[in-house]
């Protein structure tokens, strides 16, 4: 590394601050694109400044969007009265992906995890009881991730909403597609064991 | 991916331009840096641009340099008649790396593959033959990888060299340290054992 020249060095340290991007990759991402493709140095030096200086969080669901409300708040053809809560956009677009919820969403940015310092308002949580008192919601989806953190956040949610005039659910919990029963863990399969459904 | 803001689509498609950088990985990296790292995305910006600008190659070995000739070509306490011939700059950093060459390098940028259609006017092969012409070189040490294309540069080179009043070596080959018996290839433990050592 000492004797890249100053500016590759520097490019090195910027691109190692990326998530799972060691110095190893870096460097040869660097090398890469010194070498052989110095047009996507420009092209993507540009597209990083427009992300940061276009995208913002929708002011309702907190979901990335272009302007003041996203574009799934702003869709006329889905259910607004079926809300989605997800813990970050991501989780968004894995639900779009799938593409069964006709729904909106709320994202949390953050779940319930008091042994790391975060509590209930480190996420959206205000704004989500404001959108549901505001009536207009019938029910209430609670999608975190099952893990412990997501177990917690949902509780804490439906323990709240347990006074509102609101439905409350959560993701079924069971076998993975494609999982054999053999390697399956004690919870899954215990929650897939009393959640099993009767033909 | 169609639900994400337009902004954030064409992050996406660049940073998945990156070697090893797939679709999934590169919305990864986009979220992370529209989430929590916005001001990575303008230090990384100028960090791409300021590479690009900032670094050629060397005119005399070929290396990564800003400018004219690189550090290592201007190194006086370098032995400039011991002359390693590497593939790319990475392996430059590899030797660099490793400390105990004192040498000076020249970086070939590609590798004899006929059945790729790569040629030796595709390497810096002439510019080669030109500085060992020169003079002053006393050896050559051709560190190309141990594959196939490696193999066959280094003996395009060696053969190349025959008539020249130089010496001419080759990286050694045999087993890596840590490697199994058990497990080492037949091309591998037969350099090895061609090539053994006496006490």
């Amino acid at each position: 590394m000492y004797l890249f020249p100053e500016s590759m060095k520097k490019l090195v340290r910027e691109l190692s601050k990326l998530p799972s991007i060691g110095e190893k990759t870096a460097m040869r991402l660097a090398y890469h694109i010194v070498n052989n493709d110095r047009e996507l140095a420009d092209s993507l030096s540009k597209a990083l400044l427009e992300a940061i200086n276009n995208t913002c969080f929708c002011e309702t669901c907190f979901n990335f969007s272009e302007g003041k409300t996203c574009k799934i708040c702003e869709d006329v053809s889905r259910d607004h009265s079926l809300l989605c809560v997800v813990e970050k956009p991501m989780d968004v677009f894995a639900f779009e992906r799938m593409g069964e919820f006709k729904g909106v969403y709320h994202v949390l940015h953050g779940l319930f995890a008091p042994l790391k310092g975060l509590g209930p308002e480190s996420m959206k949580l205000k704004e989500l009881f404001q959108r549901i008192e505001n009536g207009k919601i019938n029910e209430v989806l609670l999608a975190t991730s099952s893990t412990v953190e997501g177990d917690a956040t949902s509780l804490l949610i439906a323990d709240r909403l347990k006074d509102m005039n609101v439905k409350v659910s959560r993701l079924a919990q069971g076998m993975s597609k494609g999982a054999e029963l053999e390697y399956a863990d004690d919870i899954t399969l215990s929650r897939a064991f009393s959640g099993r459904n009767y033909f």
